[in-house]
């Protein structure tokens, strides 16, 4: 069974839109068991809109199209959805009475466009649309039956459409495996390293189960795909291989599904009761930013020393000036003293502290541009590691970062 | 003339991969004064291949096509153009050569992969790539003359195709008007209210000159676009237009084209020798993180106090406790307090200071979510000043970063 995705949109075209909502629409049809034909493009033009929804009907059972509709673009689409279903524009009543009640309630007026926005082709269902004034329209065709259904373009209408809408009505009309998603995060490993660690494991899958590698700077996930019929014996399938693959690399594993590691850290610190600081140099507040993005880290994240200059680490942490003097900035003794100092300073239970050459100046031949010194202060201990990152400044914040809070949540785990 | 997208990749089919090829051609295209009519996304499958070739033939001129070639996906693609254009695969004896050289530069042995991507199609025009071993093809129909182009799907290396090969040869072959664009960049004021403001010079743009807003959180971006066949009449005609613009909203333009705020702020603090440092409430680290992903920013940024905790105000910043109990942590008094502290202890000439409510929780009837006090230390003197941004957490954090750095630089040009 084939599904095709029409986005519209001139802006789409241009290029002043990237089309997230195609790879957002492919990803939840395969993961809903649907397979995704073709994604085709198309401008806000009548002829274009009709020629590409004749030929994905040659192609596919399911067209869904995002775009085209909304209050000040209703037009073109909608119109030629008439035309090529042979229907007409009537005035749909419950459509109305919603996005009045929609927008009474945000103290909005009504306006003409609104009413207009009421108008549906007379044969379609009209989907309901939660968070906009655009109602989604299901149409279909039979000999042979093809589905077709048109949705708003603004991607977080769309996207509550089809997880609320769409899917579900297209899993009651065709049938689909099962099919069981796990996802295992893992940090510390680039993805050559991790597929040459995991080769035997992955080697061992059955064909009902896919692996995927979806890499990001940092942080390698791997998406295991289960399709069986039998949803607990396939529950039961994946938990056993991922109990495996966390034998082989336990190191690298650090959470599952949509975890983050500055939201896991916050988890353990918050039951713990304790409390966290950073001290950063080379990634100049990058983990600062990451742990306070997570709603609540006032709780147990007192602040950091961005020490970018020596003085700073000097004088404001109590950095020895014989250590920098001595080993330099990016040196173990430096980033111990960095650690400690900050503990101190802010009075907290864990410290995590960085002094590396993010790049892309400052390298030599024995500290290479990438080289990354680590600390972790617990209550009990300071301990520090080095790490060989690469040439690029961004990635090289990135991975410290990444690293560092996968240090600390090791640390206080284990 | 119209040109048309394919993008080859079974990954863009199930929603692995954005699609960032598609929009950044049309994008460029659109730069350069070519139109594109029609994106396509088909999977790695020969007759899916040749069905797109196919149908983009009767619809444009120029048909680009990004993916399904490179060491380990070669066979299809090239196979499937070969047939269509009825020419065979023979060995390149160049192409050979420059994989080999660019491999023995890097230390890799060349392989019998690299080997089989020197074979190509007989009847076509190798492209160079300059970025990896895969070389883009050129091909041309007569009756009507139609352009076929395969380029890697490999982002960096179809970009460095696209604009220095690619482009250049279609702008060759085709009449294009000339085309400049200027970007104008403005902070601190939303789409709708800019628009308001500068309606009436909107209006009065000539035909041959449009205008795009371009929002992003907390910037919005204007792009004019000018066609015509005399560059400097042209030239001279958006400069006009700016200055008039200048005129108009001289408190919101903080740049042109490709600026960002944190490297203008960078390049003033350069060239008058001076340094800086940072106070960091609710933003937690993220201005630090900005202004340190600049290359070179150690040169005069010496760091930042984020003091996410009340004590750290006050034990290492300095502020009062009085204050704080009277005032509060998010108030002018208070971010008063942390830009003076931190200018002390820092030792730094400006200072950027920042307390507010981020969201979701912490709000009040006085201070809703949102509320952000936003200080700036000169040598001479504390500005403070109060914004109410959203409701959302993250973009509350960016828009008083960049609210910060654009007072900032004010502060320091006027």
């Amino acid at each position: 069974m084939n599904v095709e995705i029409i986005n519209i949109g001139d802006e789409l075209l241009i290029g002043q839109v990237v089309n997230t909502n195609a790879s957002w629409m492919a990803e939840q049809l395969n993961l809903a068991g649907f397979r995704v034909h073709q994604v085709s493009v198309v401008g806000d033009n009548s002829d274009h809109i009709a020629e590409a929804l004749g030929l994905a009907e040659t192609r596919a059972e399911v067209v869904l199209i995002s775009g085209g509709i909304g209050p000040t673009r209703d037009d073109i689409t909608k119109n030629t959805l008439c035309e090529y279903f042979n229907t007409r524009l009537v005035f749909n009543e419950e459509a109305y009475r919603e996005v009045e009640a929609m927008f009474s309630k945000r103290g909005y007026p009504v306006t003409e466009l609104n009413r207009q926005q009421a108008m549906l082709p007379e044969h379609c269902i009209a989907i309901a649309n939660k968070l906009g004034t655009a109602r989604g329209m299901w149409f279909e065709k039979s000999n042979p039956t093809v589905i077709f259904v048109s949705m708003p373009g603004v991607p977080f209408e769309m996207k509550a459409m089809m997880t609320g809408e769409i899917i579900p009505r297209l899993k009651q009309r065709f049938h689909t495996p099962f099919i069981l998603h796990r996802t295992i995060l893992t940090q510390g490993i680039g993805e050559s390293f991790l597929a040459a660690r995991i080769e035997v494991w992955e080697d061992s899958l059955p064909p009902h189960i896919r692996l995927a590698y979806l890499p990001q700077p940092g942080i390698v996930r791997l998406r295991l795909t289960g399709t069986g019929d039998q949803e607990q014996r396939l529950a039961d399938e994946l938990a056993k291989l991922i109990a495996a693959l966390q034998e082989l690399i336990p190191d690298y594993i650090y959470g599952y599904e949509n975890d983050t590691l500055e939201e896991l850290v916050g988890k353990i610190l918050t039951d713990k009761g304790a409390t966290l600081a950073t001290a950063e140099s080379c990634t100049g507040g990058y983990i600062a930013q990451l742990i306070t993005s997570v709603p609540g880290s006032s709780a147990y994240y007192k602040g950091s020393v961005v020490c970018y200059a020596n003085e700073v680490k000097e004088q404001v942490l109590g950095v020895q000036h014989e250590t920098i003097e001595a080993f330099g900035a990016v040196s173990e003794q430096t980033v111990t003293e960095m650690a400690i100092g900050v503990q101190t300073l802010l009075n907290v239970d864990y410290v995590i502290a960085t002094s590396g050459i993010a790049g892309p100046t400052g390298g030599t031949k024995e500290k290479p541009v990438g080289t990354t010194w680590i600390a972790i202060a617990t209550p009990d201990e300071v301990y520090a590691h080095v790490y060989q990152f690469g040439d690029s400044r961004d990635r090289n914040i990135r991975r410290a970062a990444l690293q560092a809070l996968n240090l600390l949540r090791k640390k206080i785990v284990f």
